[in-house]
């Protein structure tokens, strides 16, 4: 049932309609100001953020053809948006802020719609009481905190991207990033949506409150399905109590081993406060360091570097202080220091933050996302040394170890697609023997899209195919990422 | 293509083969010990923890009849059981300890077969590195958490029935109870499963890291499916650090905003040291203090009463004596105790946990599982009160508020059908008309499929009964429950 379906998707797409048609069609539905289509303004819309996927000519007598770019502005209008799509077979991407790391915002091809958020940006209610916000998919996360800030809450999700992320590319992409070991992940916090399917019909999965068990959670089928089972409109966000104070630790230690027990003893003796636990290893550190001649207050001949946060109301303080003296007591860390003010907590953190920007000067970055349990987390990195070190200029991880969550990234003279397969290979197989995630929070798009196979057994695979074809029979949402299903 | 399947399902139910035949071959699969067909053996499977569901016998001839009770001891022995009920259209109803509160544990009619989950009990491994233990369904949740306090973690649920019930029933219904507001519901930390599927196969759903975006989560789909997608064996669970101390307060309060005031302090002054904050109101407590002649050192004057719980490492008694300063300072509160010791904290939580069987002692209840938003939360119960209270005994509610979870009970002075029934709609639109749940964490079981259509608009029912449709195409796991579609 499956086959017969896509091929007659296949055989169905675009229904021989003109982009002059088309234009015109949209242009009715969405007015023409919401319709983008010179290349010159459509051309962002068309390759990531890393410069690495773009927008492929549907046709070969037109090379240079982008995708046209519309911009609804509400839930309404996507509706509209979409019955229109699915009458005509208009393949679509949805694209939230453009900031993804899988190359899932931008279309395969030309012949797919970009359905932009940044039109639907508002913040709906803020219902202080229950510390829920309800707000639209195309809302900036940076502007959603700074906003409920001023009433005390903040975003469970914190991460790099989020002056440009939207929140509906959030919950698409499950994103985690720093808070979530404190606060849950978007599973968790995401109380309630709106979803636009394929064919136009509008899925009220709107709660706002934070346990509802009455059937099937829908919703939890669209957070993390990035795009291909709808579009997410509105969303209700549980939103935690902004503590007013933190204190940052840097600690250096000479093994693994001391790292975990370390974690352990911050999560036995800071408890709710610990509010991250982050992984830089001498390697990082030093590239860091290096590059913009930052002064760290430490010996730094270990191999390990521990970021640890702990924020709370001004009572964290004491606790901070004691782990502190019980950790180099304890022997669990060979030094540390504290940043005794916002500024100095500021600076440690700028470490852990710039490790990125750090790399990407140094040479050919092949970045990894991966997850494993904390017996098998810094063997990755060991492993993959063992093999790599003479041929590659750097080898180095860090990464929300607290959440089992390693950033490996191998720096290479220049970029050499043999060695980024093969590595990828090699790390992958490590992390799908031990029972680990070949994406922890960066998702599949369309550049892990080939991996799926060996990461899900058939019957697995096949129920996400089932899912999929439940929801968009004509597969007409987010083409080749996530399941390679044409 | 939904009905068609349906009907065709029906036709096919139990292919004429006999209740002997049945036996033998079940009998062939699992061994004679694990298949239980006498009278007296089965009765405890075939009727709910309150009495009041019983299994149907399917055929007029012989009204006595109970379903047959199966013990698989594996994964392996539960794929071939499965195999063997889709080959011959056996239905099946996955039974764990049996202390469901809304009858989605008894089959309906004693055609089906009830799977125990009894005799898969063990717990697998645990990661103590990783705070993780894989643990097979039939655990017993007590059991779980003994064990693993033993290695200073603990499991992130715990509920009444805590003794009796096991993993996989709690998994299958996304149980709550009173650490969800501290640690996150199931939906966060169950981070794998395996699941057995209507068919037979197997479905590995088995990560046992936290963070993994890779395609969809389908484990979220039988994550609160209360067993009509698939047999849950497996489970890898995230575990908190079990707190070493805790201090427990009691305060009295006059108004419902005052406890929202109190609620938002407390989580702002004690941040992820508060792990309970429950709401007794004074018919509840009322009711409790005369049952049991507790006394309560409180002048109980007010109408609201909130059992705050912080626990920590010795660090939370000098953050809990400021909060408890702050709340009748700025008048939050009129008064308040405070737990010194173990025995003291026990007793205030004495009052809270015996609030059911006090109620349960003074006549026929009627009881309710409600989530609302905080600004509607109490006005619930002064909804039903304007209405109700000159012709029932008690109107109490208590519940966790901190998760907007009220369980409003009404006692009557006798058992009266017309009186729930008209009652239960009266909450039931509330809740609904204010978007909240009428389940917040108990589930729809058999008890509330009827109101499925009212609180679900027609795509969404549509969706879910497809994905019902994709895993269990003959309708054999759970009929009746959760989607009444036979």
């Amino acid at each position: 049932m499956l086959k017969q379906c896509l091929s007659s998707a296949t055989r169905l797409a675009s229904r021989h309609i003109s982009r002059e048609q088309i234009l015109n069609k949209l242009e009715h539905v969405l007015g023409s100001r919401n319709v983008i289509s010179d290349p010159v303004d459509t051309a962002p819309f068309n390759v990531d953020w890393k410069g690495m996927h773009r927008t492929r000519s549907a046709g070969e007598e037109n090379r240079n053809e982008q995708s046209i770019v519309v911009t609804p502005r509400g839930t309404e209008e996507t509706v509209a948006l979409m019955r229109l799509c699915h009458q005509y077979r208009i393949p679509v991407c949805s694209q939230g802020g453009n900031t993804g790391l899988v190359g899932g915002s931008v279309p395969m091809t030309s012949n797919e719609l970009i359905v932009s958020f940044s039109k639907m940006n508002q913040i709906v209610w803020v219902d202080e009481e229950s510390s829920v916000v309800s707000v639209q998919s195309g809302c900036i996360l940076q502007h959603l905190d700074n906003t409920i800030n001023s009433v005390g809450l903040c975003v469970p999700l914190d991460l790099a991207a989020k002056g440009l992320c939207q929140i509906g590319g959030n919950v698409a992409t499950n994103a985690g990033g720093v808070r979530l070991f404190k606060y849950g992940s978007l599973r968790e916090n995401v109380l309630g949506m709106e979803v636009v399917t394929a064919d136009g019909s509008l899925l009220d999965l709107g709660k706002s409150v934070r346990k509802d068990n009455t059937g099937l959670s829908l919703k939890q089928l669209f957070i993390g399905s990035e795009g291909t089972l709808g579009l997410i409109m509105n969303v209700n966000i549980l939103c935690p109590v902004k503590p007013t104070s933190r204190s940052v630790l840097l600690l250096e230690l000479s093994s693994f081993a001391n790292v975990v027990k370390a974690l352990r003893l911050s999560r036995t003796s800071l408890g709710g406060h610990l509010s991250a636990f982050e992984l830089i290893d001498k390697d990082a550190l030093t590239v860091v360091v290096e590059h913009f001649g930052y002064k760290v207050p430490l010996d730094m001949k270990e191999q390990f570097y521990v970021l640890v946060e702990v924020s709370g109301n001004g009572d964290e303080i004491g606790a901070t202080d004691r782990f502190m003296g019980d950790v180099l007591r304890g022997r669990l860390a060979v030094n540390g220091v504290a940043g005794s003010d916002e500024s100095q907590c500021e600076h440690i953190w700028a470490i852990r933050e710039n490790i990125t920007q750090s790399l990407a000067s140094t040479g050919a970055n092949y970045k990894f996302d991966i997850s494993l349990p904390l017996p098998k987390y810094y063997k990755l990195a060991e492993h993959i040394r063992s093999k790599w070190k003479d041929r590659v200029k750097h080898i180095v991880a860090y990464g929300h170890v607290a959440d089992g969550n390693i950033h490996l990234n191998i720096v290479d003279h220049q970029m050499n697609p043999v060695n980024q397969r093969e590595i990828s290979s090699d790390i992958y197989k490590f992390a799908i023997q031990n029972n680990g995630s070949i994406s922890a929070e960066h998702g599949i798009g369309r550049e892990k899209v080939d991996y799926m196979s060996q990461i899900h057994s058939p019957p697995v695979l096949e129920l996400m195919k089932s899912v999929k074809q439940t929801l968009d029979p004509l597969m007409l949402l987010n083409r080749g990422k996530v399941l390679n299903l044409l």
